[in-house]
């Protein structure tokens, strides 16, 4: 197996799986699976993952339905169309592109989300039966690094983990994901001391803390598994949070930036889609 | 102050709050908390657990509704007791004793506790909106463990935690809440390996994983903070995880078992119900 994890190859082992489960739907007459893309003005960003997402669906013959406001809408207003976004029963998954303008509040609006189609794990609901170790729907770009770490000749259980980076999204739910498979997993962050030192002890060293080529040799065991989820723009080009060149020496397998993570986050989310579809009875 | 940390006086200090909150409330006229502590059939921890919570419920001046029903109670029926308990307004706060007998889905039963009532954080929601750094009622265990150590003379932040166990209840949402204060976690359980090791490294060690006596000194650092969850019946003995004598010797702080953490759940709980009927329009 080569040093290098290649996201996309892994992308298309996935997608070759909705890819089936399209095709048995198809073959039984029944509908296909339909995202729908919320967003609210006109965010680059957002712009950029509601294309890739888009063209992914065209990709995999799965409906989109988009649902694009103004900047200015009334808080009331998008609230309640969200709220009639989740009862359409044509809609089995709802993606809402972040971040909301500041005058609308996002737990309000993700609340209107109700959990079987809360495909990207955003409510209190999904977050909760996920860390009380119940069936949940997960943030992609999480299930996307265990994704990475499965395809990969080892076992978890027992690994000496390190994640850098507590957030809601990668951070946490990567940890609670790691114990789950059995590794003894340290949460790090801005605060945590001896930093070189802890993620030197790491058989995998996961990190997400958005500062590029921060994670340089003397952070990395030899032989040691990087998974880099930092995606940050940095002298004109996508960037991870570890310094790759330097990196991929000393580690037995890692992942570029880009094409790792970030290659599998929109797969994982279809594949939830197609999860949410199976039960949207 | 002492070694050994004193989790009867600590108690006290806590409801000296809740004393004061409830005279706060007599000088206006309002209700006064009030608890409901609902037990299926005749188990023995349970029952001591419900004794414990009404005495200190007497001695608190709240409120306690008892709702016990036999073991064989048909889950239909338990589910819309348990319905009504929660939909009554002049409860604040519901305690659900523990295990339920195995005919009663135990996640459909939490399901009717609405998220304001539920003092002892099992429902979904509430953990959902711990896990995202949310205000959230937490088990109080847990709860109990965050109030020693933020008793003691130290700063969490930075600190290298070690939590043994990983269980919903404790493990958990003691990684968490010790995460949230800038501390770097590293959770351990059965599959860990090299565990005294890490454990050695632990500034401070929370062991919940009931085993009595089971952390002796090779496991920990001198000076090392030692918290002691583990409350297992054995020679007749309640007994810690923790090789009290042997490891007291070595810790800079300890708590003891019993009169440790297990002193101040019950305080604990009854600190959420007061929050609960603060919020209980």
């Amino acid at each position: 197996m080569e040093k290098i994890i290649n996201g996309k190859a892994l992308a298309l082992q996935y997608q070759d799986d909705i890819i089936n489960f399209i095709k048995e739907r198809e073959a039984t007459n029944l509908r296909l699976p339909a995202i729908s893309l919320i967003q609210v003005g006109n965010d680059g960003g957002s712009n950029y993952y509601r294309e890739s997402v888009k063209k992914l669906c065209e990709k995999l013959k799965i409906t989109v339905k988009e649902c694009i406001y103004e900047e200015n809408i009334e808080e009331k207003v998008f609230l309640d169309s969200v709220k009639a976004v989740d009862e359409d029963i044509n809609v089995d998954g709802i993606l809402m592109l972040m971040p909301l303008p500041k005058h609308i509040d996002s737990n309000k609006a993700i609340d209107q989300i109700s959990q079987g189609k809360d495909i990207d794990g955003l409510t209190d609901n999904n977050i909760g039966k996920f860390y009380s170790g119940k069936k949940a729907f997960i943030p992609c770009t999480a299930k996307a690094v265990l994704a990475i770490l499965e395809s990969l000749p080892i076992e978890l259980e027992g690994k000496n983990v390190v994640v850098l980076g507590r957030s809601n999204v990668v951070g946490k739910p990567v940890s609670n994901l790691l114990i789950g498979k059995n590794a003894t997993v340290t949460t790090c962050h801005s605060k945590t001391e001896n930093l070189k030192e802890v993620c030197k002890r790491a058989d995998i060293l996961v990190a997400a803390i958005g500062k590029p080529k921060f994670i340089g040799n003397e952070y990395v065991k030899e032989g040691a598994i990087v998974i880099d989820v930092g995606t940050t723009y940095y002298e004109g080009k996508l960037t991870g949070d570890v310094n790759f060149d330097e990196v991929s020496e000393l580690a037995s397998f890692i992942t570029p930036v880009p094409g790792g993570v970030g290659a599998l986050t929109t797969t994982m989310l279809l594949s939830s889609l197609c999860e949410a579809c199976k039960n949207n009875v």
